[in-house]
């Protein structure tokens, strides 16, 4: 059995992990800690646990992280960085949720988060966890970086084309559409129901933070620089990413092509679904589960639209992350995390 | 392994007895019926199952049918009654999702259906599925009428009180909101999302037919005859339902008397959740769970007030389905039910 | 016209207000206050006002609001009463849509809201502004308590029956449906759409301060000590109450009786609508307008389902607040308040 | 006083044509016509209008049109083309809020829509109804084709740099996201709260009929050829678009200068809003009120990003025929469309 500890467990991707690991098979969780809510019931905060889930929340402890196999950060970015190096020497693996060791380049982490690196030497060791294009270095791994949610949604929708070199790198877009729970559990005037129901709108449109991350990790796949428009939006529902993916061929390509490209490059991953070419993938299709379902478009000659959907708490966060641990520990890449889509 | 099959499956208590049924481990889903839909595949219609349901529908076959183990039906009522008594014949267990069996009398049943029963003497063997209340006759039964949703609810939060004898029979009220699902996967005007969206409203204030199935209910098992104004509300969610119930203490009772009654109650329940004394359950933390969670308020010297929560396809549908074939074939109650529910 | 000021006004009472009184043809808007946000434009917190308000928060100013004719209070509780002697003591009107004025008893207040009441000497001049009951009283008076939301639907739905003396007064229930936006413009993680979207849940099950104020009112209008039980609950909805009102008759009445005392009894009133007997009245039919409608029904001999649905942020607050002040400056009452629903 | 009727009031823009006609000061509402319920009350139909309107549903007849002043169509497409010849012979002005007379060319119509053009001499007379664009036109029309709700949100974003020709043309991509009320007040089961709520999905990503509008348009105002990749999206909310447009500039442009053209492209425009540079305008913030509210981004040199939010419903329908009507009849263009946004 892993022994497993959460750090920072009252947040979404915390809930989440929790809703993992408490039936993976091969997984005993050991200790959550939360400062603010330490010494309260775990189930007191997520009810719908109660039954299942019978631990209380610690304050972090350095010497009970320690001992553990493996250590889960689900913390804002800036927490784990503090603690990685010595978990490390300790021989604990980590998986970060969070954003800082996403970015390899430790000035472009300061630029877009605002604080210097403090771990600058555990960043050289992350693997990025992006199973499907990183696998052999997961499964090596004693740091784990878990993709943000909207990255992992790009890359998987226009990797196989980039990787293939048939687009044009120029003009790449992303309009993303995102549920409020990718906000996280904050009490945020503009994520309270009457101001984030029944409408949409874009944010960070000149600039978000999971620009760079898509635009090193694609570069790193195509072995090519990559920019491209990152555009998010706040939906007014609970969960799910829809990322709507356009390019530009560089050279006249079939429609049959296209999709044979697709279904052959996702052919042996458990966890990506390439739908009929034409298809339109709607979000409740993952919903709780870890899965990203993929669907290429060819409207006129030239013209490339992908639709790529996933959970952004699952597959975007702590389904990956669980993922990334049966790799870490040599297990079949999908136990625990069979679990199918609620629909409706 | 259990033969099993669906009858109906297009609607939602359909796709959830097949998220349900499909990992179960003890039974081998054969086939899923549906006249208007026969000869596409299942995860056409809910792509939720795109690579875990290989099946295709087919036309309901009477010989392939008494073939099974046990059939499903998940029809509107008026359907199974017709099928019934043939697969009865054939040693074929049935677990009815719809209403044809849940009214022990055909009288009252022709009242609140419209139409003639079809099947009386089927009817007068069929056991009412609430394990909770009728654990020992669905072990024996052949065939099984689950219950409805509201009723489930309902029944679970008053009759605790109602069969220690501790509440005035007069007065009783169930004021139920319920999510969109429960009215169907049928295109109705007043069920598209602006429609049914940021409202409520009540709707079959005057008389509801699960009225009278509560009633029934309550009665048999309280010995005594039970009368109460069921008023259903149609909530802008798509899953869940709350009942919120109102008595009044037939003599003075503690609040502590009243929370261990029903701790006790439901203490070897694996699927009853009773909360802390005054908790306010939410239904989203049932969403997709088998579980129905209860609280319990006296406001004031004698006034009670029992907060009860459910998903309505789960443990209102499918999921209790599921727990009564578990019943039928002396496999555990809570096999292949152990989901938890999807919070947030 | 009219000179007008907010005080509190980033909260959605203020910003209902601000959507009422700008284009009424008897106001003019002087001021609009908020200490956090003295210097902000109003229309920068607000983009739906853009184009149509030039104004800028300012802070708080007691010679600036004592020049003005009318200042309505848009604040939480405690906040009114520390201005108000000063403004009656200059003429200045008073609407106070918080609760400092709302309970006639000092104590009781004080019981409730968890502090002394500070001006009891302007609490008992205060007049309760629910125009269908006392119209005349408001249109005397300097100082107006602007009812609560849900006061506001349970007393239209159950008064006139109470004044009638048709109804037990043993057993009254008030279940009620509010949208989110009834808890304010404030950021507490309950209220973030992740929290309160797809769930429903009761709150403040053993005791609201809402209680109080119904059970006194009732009382006074009925001349007859009423008490009820009011469960209010949280719906995944904007805006919008739907109370679920429940009484038995104290004599047997027919429907035809029943619906035309409440037919009679609102035949003059502009913002109160009853619907045909039997009638199922949603929230959205008033979304946005201030009006109340009223459905009655008997589903058994005696037992009476009254359903009563508002907006909570006008007929509920600004938009009543806005007839009481019409009232009390001799205006018609349905002076630009015309607006009609907006559905869907 | 205009005598204006409504050929097929049943639907939402419909609904929303009598939200806003009703109380317009010029006009007389005489007729509303729909076969299916001819004979009922049309509050019965639409609650929010108890006690505003008195009408009842006629079925559509000839001499009772050609006695009117103007005559609104809020049909589905195919309807209009066959009574608008008759209309225009008795000098009865026609404002069709379908697609019949959108696309110029007999023969696109015929491709996208699926049947001849039954009325070529008319089409060939109608005026698009974009008041920005063709004010002119519109004053002298005797036909106007109000534009669809995409094309409108679309346009006025794409407009102001299509006309001073700051854009290539290559490569445009207006991404838009819609409410489901645009897809009409219809029983479909894709539109069911349960399939259409807490999920995002794109459709016709491979062609949609609005895309062949939104060419035409802006290669008319251009005066230059115009193609363009138009996805729609389904968004789990009732009103609102919110459309994302993409373009690169022809040449170098600072962000003053691009703010500066689009505030003074729309400086005199009553119902365009052009917010800050790099603003997120939200679709709340329009939420039954007239007006398209927009936001310009350079993300990157030459990368340009506009969003523009309308409801559907009214900029993007009846808001806008209203318009066109005041135009038509030499009234004030923003008479009886003052109507503020519904905020929250």
């Amino acid at each position: 059995m892993i022994r497993a500890g959460i750090v920072g467990g009252t947040g979404y991707t915390g809930v989440e992990l929790l809703r993992l690991l408490l039936p993976h098979p091969e997984v005993e969780l050991v200790v959550i800690t939360s400062r603010a809510e330490a010494g309260q019931r775990v189930d007191a905060h997520f009810p719908n646990l109660r039954g299942i889930c019978d631990l209380h929340y610690t304050s972090p402890s350095a010497s009970v992280l320690a001992d553990l196999d493996v250590v889960f950060f689900a913390t804002p970015h800036g927490v784990a960085m503090d603690s990685v190096p010595e978990l490390l020497a300790n021989n604990v693996r980590v998986i970060d949720l969070g954003a800082d060791f996403r970015l390899t380049d430790a000035d472009i982490f300061a630029q877009w988060y605002g604080m210097p690196h403090r771990a600058p030497e555990a960043l050289s060791e992350a693997c990025y966890g992006l199973p499907e294009y990183y696998r052999e270095n997961v499964a090596k791994a004693r740091l784990v970086a878990n993709p943000g949610c909207y990255p992992t949604a790009v890359i998987l929708g226009f990797a196989p084309l980039l990787k293939a070199g048939l687009l044009n790198t120029d003009g790449l877009i992303a309009d993303c559409k995102s549920g409020v729970s990718g906000a996280g559990r904050t009490g945020r005037v503009n994520l309270i129901l009457p101001e984030a129901a029944d409408s949409v709108s874009a944010y960070g449109v000149s600039g978000h933070r999971h620009r760079p991350e898509i635009e090193a990790i694609l570069s790193e796949i195509s072995h090519t620089p990559i920019e491209l428009q990152f555009t998010p939006h706040l939906m007014p529902m609970i969960r799910g990413i829809h990322a709507t993916l356009y390019g530009r061929l560089a050279q006249p390509c079939s429609d049959e092509v296209l999709q044979a490209l697709f279904k052959d490059h996702y052919a042996h991953e458990p966890f990506v679904d390439v739908l009929p070419f034409g298809g339109h993938p709607a979000t409740r299709s993952v919903r709780g589960a870890n899965v990203c379902r993929i669907a290429v478009h060819q409207p006129r000659p030239g013209q490339i639209v992908v639709l790529s959907v996933i959970d952004n708490l699952v597959k975007g966060a702590a389904g990956q992350a669980v993922q990334n641990m049966n790799r870490m520990f040599a297990l079949p890449e999908n136990l625990g995390l069979t679990q199918i889509a609620l629909l409706p």
